[in-house]
């Protein structure tokens, strides 16, 4: 069975700074439910007498949009955002990290960060742009307008202010490189955002190599006020967790493979079952009957 | 792109009805979020020229809390289940069967009633017992009580009452098979249940062999004042549609299927992941960055 | 006791274009939740022999916010507004209009729309103002940007066309007289968003007198493609219904009176228990114990 | 205005215990929403130089279902009690006792007390009940039926068991004079459930006299392992807060005030605007527009 055990929301919150604190690099799964998250909570592999297993949750706004069947333009909106984080915090123990996508203009972003910290979420991404959201991993056909330096520090600011302990984190997610702004722009914003309080930096690229992502670490390195570093590799995924911890970052995040892999499984079964007229063709893959009951603590 | 039109509560909740007068059988598939209701309201194959699809979404209340992260004993309730369906209604079309564990008590369960039909679902579904529910499809080590055919029938007609249109439905699941009470206590219930009020009936079973409900197939057949007949092959998978139709059979409902296909695909990336240290390994088999991005309607 | 009625949502969506047609104003009064709903439904006076009732109900944003404890700047979310709506829709029959502010960007109103028409509320009044909401009430101090008529129009086209039935309605806010762009300016928005597509116009104004509305009502009568007027004398508070109706206005709302009238009632009731350290003064004014016991349906 | 400050679920779950071992006795008044929670959290008065305020608020189950308009006979389920916990949670900061009605099955009340401890909720009080609640102040036209001292233990235990923290109290309320069945079986009862681990006792009466609970009280001052003693003076409303002190008790709670003050505010108003056609007359009696608009926090 998935296990289930005990945690408390202040405990959870500032467990994510601990695990900044002691371990090489801090690995993040996305969940979009409570039984993804109990996946990340749960799986582990064994290698060589080691175990591995994923340090914490990643919200993604874009697996939460999709999985409730709406694009991820923030149309899903913070309360039903909430509401996936509230299952989650239900069945797991785990630190849970928030993608708050833009974070709205700075009057509701105040609110939610109350919010999240009250729930024990340890950490809000907010990233530098304003309009219309669209996932970054779009082309440049879709035009996107990065938020200005002055007006996005003034969000984390405000964001800092409005929380009640010294333990939840916001950081800032830098677009410059999604958007075609160079690494320079990326750097000096980086730094901007720092000094505005930003408690770590997200850094984003949607090329297929990392080399941009690399040479952004080796040049973030060198900051004086450097915050731990947030490297997601959806794209470049050939680059090993080893490389980004050589290259400087502190966490990675794996941000949608849990619902990317869910996805053409069910599309299988279900054209199996409609081709074949039953589902005793399709019920050799899937889960068996007896242990998706007993799947979850209580339920046997 | 998984397509989206409109539809109206009054249209959507009819079109059950419809269906079981147009239909030799009438294809559920479960549904415990948005997405998986997309993949319901959208899935289709062609064989030999002709499209087949499903016809309708079942809200399973163990996928739903499986989905939850918490085990099927009632224990999600109802403004929980009410969370997911709307999130299901918001995007698709097709109608909706929504699994009702036992019902509650009766003075809750005319609330159920209410609510349901006012948003569009097609027809409720209880089940005859009392007590602690736990699935239908565990053994018998765990006991489970029917409910007295004079308590259940009241509670049925108590919901009939309650209900404002004439196309809601209300559906009597008798689990004397599931609890061995033998094929007569059965036909007995369906009896009762339908001079009660019932607008359907479904009959459940945990044996591999479809052989039992096959034999309360050909009783209930002859029943003078029968109604839509359900059946849930979960167990004994290796009957066909069309042997159901042959049977007189109504509806089938693929009851658990897209959560059971999903669950173990997600534990392979989960785990190909933390085995090789970044997600190359499993990208070539899940859902492309791209795809997922362009899923939902709106999404670009 | 409240009585409690039954409904279905397309029957309550069109009731309100129904009374449009059949009433000489229709008079909508603010509900917060679902006790303010059954007040607005089942509140009546007798004057000499006729009975007169309120028509429906005002989601004022305002009074939704407030009674959530939040500030009317739209950081009370569209998920949250629909908890409200879904609990009153529970526990009430009559037609329902929706406080949409600003509406959102476009992107995001459109789901709104097909939200709001899918849960039979009748229509939803959004204003012409971008940028941080706030209450139109508030004097000039706090400084509030106008869309611009392009904008906004097409805001509407866009919301005109996610609908699904030709029940549910979209009325636009003018917000010229409240920012003090004159009277000319509101009758060329009035047309504009008219010939948008708008299926009403409310028109606003924070003056004690109800002169500037009066002299607006009075310019467009003579429009050619009118829709319905609403008027909503929250400032100009002395003007009659008849009044009103004799200008040309189709509907009057009383925009927060529920709210405004319990809160002093309840700041007295808890100063009068801390002050006599017991209940029994308090006691006397309040509603008995008995009747609370019995208000709801089902409560005996 | 209402001023809002900052707590965690920690500290605030903490600051019910440190209320009773500070405070001669706790004074606890219901909220319902985020704007009653409000008002128990900012109601001040001044006596003598002295400052006079609540403690905490009470979530009680007959306020929250009649603000809802449902009836008080546990429809209105845990997930939709935690919307209104979650709402009065984001903009208060003193503590909330929960009234978790009879707590219904052991199976369930489990997860209950897990998910009010998680939101920093400091305490549920479960009622002895089986069957059909309805509210106790009802009379005995109603049959209501005691739970047995065995089972009801248990679930006091298997709640003790489910919570995390040493801080969240689960405190029994003993239903023996409600039901007639005398002052011994009352004491039987609190040494019963005090031994299965109940951080609390509360005892209730629908007499007008506080004769009874009284009685009560100097019995209950005798026991050796007594907890704390939580009254409800809703009938005996003569009873000061300094008799009860006297008499031991440790916690009031003014259980429905709120809202029984709020409704016939509400209905006056209501009659008013329709007696004159406008609402010019109840306008002097209510809270002022722009009073509304600056009470929240951030509103202006």
């Amino acid at each position: 069975h998935l296990k289930e055990i005990g945690t408390t929301p202040a405990i959870r919150m500032k467990r994510f700074k601990r695990l900044l604190q002691s371990k090489p690099i801090v690995r993040l799964m996305e969940a979009h439910n409570g039984l993804t998250g109990l996946i990340v909570e749960n799986t582990q592999i064994n290698i060589d007498g080691a175990t591995k297993e994923f340090d914490g949750m990643w919200l993604s706004s874009l697996t939460d949009s999709t999985a409730k069947g709406k694009p991820d333009i923030e149309c899903v909106d913070v309360t039903s955002r909430m509401n996936t984080i509230n299952d989650i915090l239900e069945v797991t123990t785990k630190p849970i990290i928030f993608d708050g996508d833009t974070g709205g203009i700075t009057e509701h972003f105040v609110f939610t960060v109350k919010s999240l910290e009250r729930l024990g979420v340890s950490a809000v991404i907010i990233e530098d742009k304003i309009g219309l959201k669209k996932n970054s991993l779009f082309g440049t056909d879709v035009v996107q307008t990065q938020d200005s330096i002055e007006n996005f520090s003034h969000k984390i600011a405000s964001g800092k202010k409005a929380q009640v302990t010294e333990d939840f984190m916001i950081i800032a997610r830098v677009e410059s490189l999604i958007l075609k702004n160079g690494i320079n722009d990326a750097v000096t914003r980086a730094k901007a955002y720092i000094a505005a309080g930003a408690d770590g930096i997200m850094i984003h690229s949607k090329e297929k190599s990392p080399a941009e992502i690399l040479e952004f670490c080796s040049i973030y390195k060198t900051l004086e006020n450097r915050v731990p570093l947030i490297i997601v590799p959806s794209s470049y995924n050939s680059v090993y967790e080893n490389e980004l911890i050589a290259a400087g970052a502190n966490v990675v995040i794996y941000a949608n493979h849990l619902l990317r892999s869910a996805y053409p499984a069910m599309i299988e079964t279900a054209q199996s079952i409609l081709r074949h007229g039953r589902s005793l063709e399709c019920d050799q893959k899937v889960m068996p009957i007896r242990e998706i009951l007993t799947l979850i603590n209580g339920g046997e």
